[in-house]
């Protein structure tokens, strides 16, 4: 994807380009920054780190074991270490401040946004946050702790203060003039709030209307009718949800009273997606949401080794179940050979009815009214493919071992296992998020055990009563 | 989260209001269609449909199964059916287009911006395309080629044509006047793009610029120094890095000459993102990334079932294994107990690093350079939990069947199978990714085929050297 067949005219405008330093792949930054740490070049890591995005670089660290995050670390420019820190993931920004003397973090804290400083505070041990909460100004401080007054994932914690407001009973003209004085307007400055004289929000006035319409006209006739605000304690998925259905760039947050608080900008919003999905991802895996691919070995096995732990218990309890036919199995070893096709057919039939679930319940399309539709459709495709899959499973069986009774029983045993994973597959998530429990992370378990356990029991049980 | 309590000066204006229709939930919305498309009040129900954004009517729809989507479908004002159209998934797209008629479609084409279009003639049967393409008008015909003349998933599939260009020799003065008489701006305008006299992209200027600064100063002077454009071609996954990297609104986008073709705004980088988070969900139960909740039973288990075919072969692989050690079953029935606890917990860890893996991948945070630091890393943490629960699941097996012979047997095997998850975790999404195959479809397949393989095979391979 080359852009140098461009017109030498282009090419002389010094102040535009169609490429940049921050756009070579990531991945080669990597490799570079890489060969330059082992080499030691820490110049030209410095020179390299100057003309690349803070994400980038916070990518880059995440993406480094933790004696190179050190080494990359010292060649952050100063200005952007405050940057960095609001784009590192949790576990990956722990590693960095451990590392931080407490006055290059007072520095990077003092450049940050309030509600970017507040999300490092609530990760921070007690007694660095207490230290840091200290040292800051007051003006730092008070602008904080403003924040912190909102609880993690409200839309409080997301918006910027930094907001432009104008009166609804002054003219274009004015707001213009206003608008000169004023110089630079925050980033994502699309529309302006519309506020009385008490800052109770009134609604927006979008930024092109400003300019384009009459200017003897007064706000109030072009504040868009359909302009809302969310409320500071609304939950961020809420947010995020209004965003996207609404196509916005930026919205008004108020309080109960209706008081204009500050403003979330769609930037914001991307990165509470973002989240969502990853969290998504790594919970199907028992994985911590921040989980860093470079934590150290012990802290990384202790959290996945409860995973583990909880994953024991439920197949101690399918090999108990298996216990319980000792005999069949003694008898007739082609059942212990055949035992793990009719529960794993169940595991995977049912995960997919679970993951279709759990997608409309965070599309929010799935409430009483169409649970039963949905419970009879899932059913039916359990029995079809029940149908075929028993069909093909018994014909193997019986190739293989040349027993019509062992290829009846295993069909009619994967038949009632698709069928329990179908109505598993969708009653589990159900269940788990009426309770408050996010059912992408323990719903893949809940239902293998279940298909592992009625997979075992149907097979063997069935062996048990026509076959010995 | 009421908002009621507001001050009465906020009520009376009738304007604006801090909720809509649009905000009761999704989700009660959707009681009250289906109680009233039970019930037969179609009035009603346009009545809501009136009121309700149609990203949530295509939320509804796709919440329905096929006989009441008609109906409801039939209640929808016709000016809204474009957009209800763009907004809905594939599948859910063409079982509604199914039932409309060519007039009906063509209107909702001809609403649609070319870039919507497109999509959709993509996934219409061809004669319906063909009939669509011919009745459009010339002039939205020529439109729609242009989009479709770049690949799918291709930037300029994503652009729209809709955008604001000015000379950068003018002064802001004229700009502003020309910006005056052009009344109307496309929305999510935060700047305009400038350009030479032959068209080539040079850089933009921001909307609040150009209100902010002094009138009498070209528009050269406030060019913003490191804007930068993306080639039509690029992929739309590259797009969303940089539209997130970059905290853009709005990006232009060029040919491989810098002629400026049009804009991509960042709400269409939203659906990107969440197209592609909804893709690796789905992806991961093997289903496809437009499933469709309310598909037909047979169309459902007829996808359903190819995965479940796959895994049929993969299982039948493991019980092959298994049917290598009948002698070894046969003189112990604790080994067929067992086996599926070495089996599982091998799967289970290893399904962790495979997800770290795969999030690594998709954030580009792994290269060359840093996977001998992940595979070790990788390694030792299935090591530090292989000897911990190595060593539990042996004291259970001692507990269980008094033979120290099977509890130490147990306990290499699962060991063994730990370290071999770990290093398949890493290497299995690697490889695929190089491959060009998406980890998240099949990983984790490939994963527990090899961890069920090794699981068995170590186990009863062991125990068949040792213990017969």
């Amino acid at each position: 994807m080359s852009t140098e067949q461009q017109d030498d005219e282009l090419q002389d405008e010094a102040s535009t380009s169609v490429t940049s330093k921050d756009d070579t792949s990531q991945t080669d930054l990597l490799e570079q920054i890489v060969a330059d740490l082992e080499a030691g070049n820490h110049e030209t890591i410095k020179n390299t780190l100057e003309e690349t995005h803070p994400s980038a670089v916070a990518n880059l660290i995440e993406s480094l074991p933790k004696e190179h995050r050190n080494d990359l670390w010292e060649a952050v420019p100063e200005e952007q270490e405050a940057d960095i820190l609001t784009y590192l993931h949790d576990d990956a920004r722990d590693s960095v401040i451990r590392g931080m003397e407490a006055q290059e973090l007072l520095a990077a804290a003092e450049a940050m946004a309030p509600e970017d400083l507040a999300e490092i505070i609530d990760d921070l041990p007690q007694e660095r946050s207490d230290a840091l909460l200290e040292a800051l100004d007051n003006d730092h401080r008070s602008r904080l702790e403003f924040v912190l007054n909102f609880d993690e994932d409200s839309a409080g914690r997301l918006m910027s203060r930094d907001v432009v407001s104008v009166r609804q009973d002054v003219s274009l003209a004015v707001v213009l003039r206003w608008l000169r004085r004023h110089k630079k307007l925050p980033p994502h400055t699309d529309s302006l709030m519309v506020i009385d004289e008490a800052d109770h929000y009134l609604g927006k006035i979008e930024l092109s209307d400003v300019i384009t319409c009459d200017p003897d006209e007064k706000v109030a006739a072009f504040m868009h009718p359909d302009t809302f605000a969310v409320l500071a304690t609304m939950n961020e998925h809420e947010v995020a949800g209004i965003f996207e259905r609404r196509d916005l760039i930026s919205v008004a947050v108020v309080n109960e009273e209706g008081l204009l608080l500050g403003r979330i900008t769609i930037d914001d919003v991307i990165d509470v997606i973002r989240e969502e999905s990853e969290r998504a991802l790594l919970h199907s895996a028992g994985l911590s949401e921040d989980e860093d691919m470079f934590a150290p070995v012990i802290a990384s096995a202790m959290r996945r080794g409860i995973w583990l732990g909880i994953n024991l218990i439920t197949v101690f309890a399918a090999a108990w179940v298996i216990g319980q036919f000792e005999e069949a199995l003694d008898k007739i070893v082609a059942l212990a050979v055949l035992m793990p096709v009719v529960a794993s057919m169940g595991g995977i039939a049912g995960s997919q009815t679970l993951t279709l679930t759990i997608r409309g319940l965070a599309l929010d399309q799935i409430a009483a009214a169409n649970v039963r539709w949905l419970t009879t459709k899932e059913f039916l495709v359990g029995a079809a493919n029940g149908a075929v899959w028993s069909l093909v499973v018994a014909f193997v069986a019986y190739l293989w071992f040349g027993s019509l009774g062992i290829a009846i029983i295993i069909g009619t045993a994967m038949m009632l296992n698709l069928l329990a994973a179908a109505l598993s597959g969708v009653a589990i998530p159900l269940l788990l998020h009426r309770w408050g429990i996010d059912p992408a992370l323990s719903g893949a378990v809940i239902l293998t055990t279940i298909t592992d356990i009625i997979g075992f029991l149907s097979f063997l049980g069935l062996a048990t009563i026509f076959l010995l």
